[in-house]
């Protein structure tokens, strides 16, 4: 279908037209084409064959995640949690129809590579390579699905009201961070007599809130711009980059049992120089933003002039070593202090709606619940353990939001609850941990246990504690993210 | 990133956290966190680089299609001939930004790679692995902008009007395709001496018209939904399903000498039916679709549902041997017939902003202009071969629209122009010949300019006759698509 040159490798075009689609009961009728390009249209087919596995797996999120949106919105849940749900469902736990070969899936065990032999011809012997390309092609979508989710979010947030609350969210940050990582190890080390290194890698894994899955519930119920939601916004992105810093620490005393003194430092200071960078050349840059997209005259011209300015500072957060959706985060904050900020929200809006539910079914999608199974023998100490980290992990990061000071009347429980969820931050470390040798099987599954629980534990509470968003002083009406439908 | 499963592989979780990210001069840092994880991330670091590798493509592509589009506007001529031409600027002729690895370039000709390995530590070693998936991933993209596309022009077109329209449109595409393939195939077997398969061939690959180019010119200009817009793309349309059974009719007789009648009838008849089917069961499930999307309750259901439906026919329309695009076309021109067109033209534009440029730039990144080139000796043949075809792919389309009955009034002349761009489908047949054999260097290369030029004169020329759109009798106003600002 695409227009190329087929000077170099003319058996391309052969794609576009002569795809290696056939219904098997009819597949006399295309010999005829296949023959012309018979031994040379491998990579053409394959081509055709991804583009169709990516169709396929597009139907698939798309359907359990408005499937396990609506049904959550209708017992009053957050539709996000139906979408990780929705993910669940059609993931690795259960129905296969998305799985991905990172986490040990092959071709053979995925249903659409399967239903991609049946009704599109494709042949077992390709199969893995497809299979690991359109895998890739998903997980790219995913990860631009968080990046833009992250944009919206900064675009929604106020950067005044983000520094004016800075210290509340920052001691939040910290205290949310020593809290469960001191009660952890303790715990881990006292009352299980787990040794050293696993116990502080177990108790650092307790230590980072996953930003997305908050700040897509607070978005949900309207309460982003509301005091609550930008301290738990403020908190949650510096938790992003103590996180970082912890597992920096961490990995190097698993591995040579000190800590690399040079490279905390450097995360420190690359992170401040960065966001803080980002902010100020972007306050200079902001007018000449919109003189340029006042003078252009062609469509999508202020969308796609932000989304330029959003991917160079993913790119330049993720080259630095921080994360991508930090980049994009910052580029968001920063575009919403121009006056482009209405019209960038509205058109980010419908592109947000068909990639951060990818996000979301993906991160389902890749959570293999068989951990839980209790009747597993070599699940149960897991399990015990995991109890344990759970409770250190709710109860850790609930008083924080008691640290708050200088904010009469706020929702300091709402604070505390919106830190909960480690969604894929507590995961790396449980990677980290696993590949450096320095964790038991037992405390990686009490790691995973503890952060697929408080990831679908905390929608739910979150919406339960800040209920009433309206009745919440500081409360604005910029909620175009909420669930509110457009007529 | 992706909050994923490390039960079977740990190495995995690495990867969000550890990018393999950094500027050299800094590398030292980062040893610690490699060394947690070292001989075992490279599939992890191969997928950070990969997204890397996109978010720079993406930057590259929006703003070559930014870039050209607004030079284009300014000198008046169609912003998407710009973006076409920003993609050979950065692409395979010029910068070699953006390459393509189905066309000959290596990981070594890329400057994005070269890129990430001067700025993100991408050992040379993966360079190869991580171009072929961004590649294949910005291709996947290309594909999805495309298909986007059409079902946005589905969308504003008018089913009843297309209907209306049809007889002229059926002999537009007819005569279209008869009347280019009888003189292209007669005159270069009586003036240039070519044999009969390749002048067959040759003539064959002047058939088909490229619907996204002129869709996208018409939409620029508001015309679409105009009486003369409608039997264009009503004509392209079927054009796109003659070229289809054309090339399986040569593509046999260069293979075998004969024609496979069987084949041919049925691509005629799965063609039919899917068309047809596909208008009465979607005009069947639309009040349908209307009380499942008015039930629902979360943000993006309108988009999202009509999405799913667009997916499906477009896998469909791929595996019964036509092309995604087909399905994508119909899936929009049955979801305008009902209540939610209007907000799905909203919701849909800022998608297609997002996508469609990365088709137009990826198009024209393909295109190797060195085959223009006089200052080759072997390039001078099918210099002249070319000039023959590309007069008579213009006189052969141009006269089309001269056989328009019934419509008094109408631009002529704007129709004939409008099914000028050949496109990828020309392409194809290019592709399809030289694998079977039956083209010499030159008469491929003739057919590629052939391609290259009408695809790039057809806008300006289109724009030219169509000027002022307003006068035309039976313009409506539906013209979301037009170049017009949104305040």
């Amino acid at each position: 279908m695409l227009f190329s040159q087929p000077v170099a490798d003319a058996t391309t075009w052969v794609s576009s037209l002569t795809p290696p689609f056939s219904f098997p009961w009819l597949s006399a009728h295309h010999s005829l084409i296949a023959a012309a390009s018979e031994a040379t249209t491998s990579e053409a087919e394959k081509s055709s064959l991804i583009f169709a596995g990516v169709l396929l797996s597009l139907v698939v999120i798309y359907f359990a995640s408005k499937l396990g949106g609506e049904l959550c919105a209708r017992i009053n849940l957050p539709p996000v949690l139906g979408e990780l749900v929705g993910g669940v469902v059609v993931g690795v736990s259960a129905l296969h129809l998305l799985v991905f070969p990172e986490a040990g899936a092959d071709a053979a065990s995925s249903m659409i590579v399967s239903f991609l032999e049946r009704t599109a011809g494709l042949n077992p012997m390709a199969a893995e390579s497809v299979f690991d390309t359109q895998s890739e092609v998903i997980s790219v979508l995913a990860e631009l699905g968080v990046v833009i989710l992250l944009f919206e979010i900064g675009l929604e947030s106020d950067l005044q009201e983000l520094i004016r609350v800075g210290p509340q969210a920052a001691v939040v940050a910290i205290v949310g961070v020593i809290a469960p990582f001191a009660a952890g190890t303790a715990g881990l080390t006292y009352l299980f007599n787990v040794p050293a290194v696993p116990a502080i890698f177990a108790g650092a894994a307790l230590t980072a809130t996953s930003i997305g899955i908050t700040a897509k519930v607070l978005a949900e119920i309207g309460s982003l711009s509301s005091k609550e939601g930008q301290i738990i916004i403020g908190a949650a992105v510096l938790d992003d980059v103590l996180g970082i810093i912890v597992l920096a620490v961490v990995a190097s005393l698993a591995k040579t049992g000190e800590i690399a003194i040079a490279n905390v430092i450097y995360l420190i200071i690359s992170a401040g120089v960065f966001l803080v960078g980002a902010i100020l050349v972007g306050r200079l840059l902001g007018p000449y933003f919109v003189a340029l997209v006042d003078e252009m005259k062609t469509r999508g011209q202020v969308l796609l002039t932000a989304l330029i300015f959003a991917a160079i500072l993913s790119y330049i957060a993720a080259a630095i070593q921080l994360e991508a959706i930090l980049g994009a985060f910052a580029a968001g904050l920063i575009l919403a202090e121009t006056d482009k900020r209405r019209e960038l929200e509205e058109q980010v809006l419908p592109v947000a709606d068909v990639l951060t539910p990818i996000f979301f079914v993906v991160v389902g999608a890749k959570t293999d619940l068989s951990v839980l199974n209790p009747a597993v023998p070599s699940n149960r100490e897991g399990l015990i353990l995991a109890l344990f980290l759970i409770v250190v992990a709710i109860i850790g990061k609930v008083v924080t939001g008691f640290t708050v000071f200088g904010q009469p009347g706020i929702n300091r429980l709402a604070i505390g609850v919106g830190m909960i969820p480690r969604g894929e931050v507590g995961l790396v470390f449980a990677g980290v941990g696993s590949a450096s040798g320095a964790l038991s099987n037992a405390t990686e599954a009490a790691i995973i246990m503890m952060v697929i629980l408080t990831t679908f534990i905390a929608p739910p509470l979150l919406r339960l504690v800040l209920k009433e968003p309206e009745t919440v002083p500081g409360s604005e009406s910029v909620e175009t993210l909420s669930e509110s439908k457009p007529e």
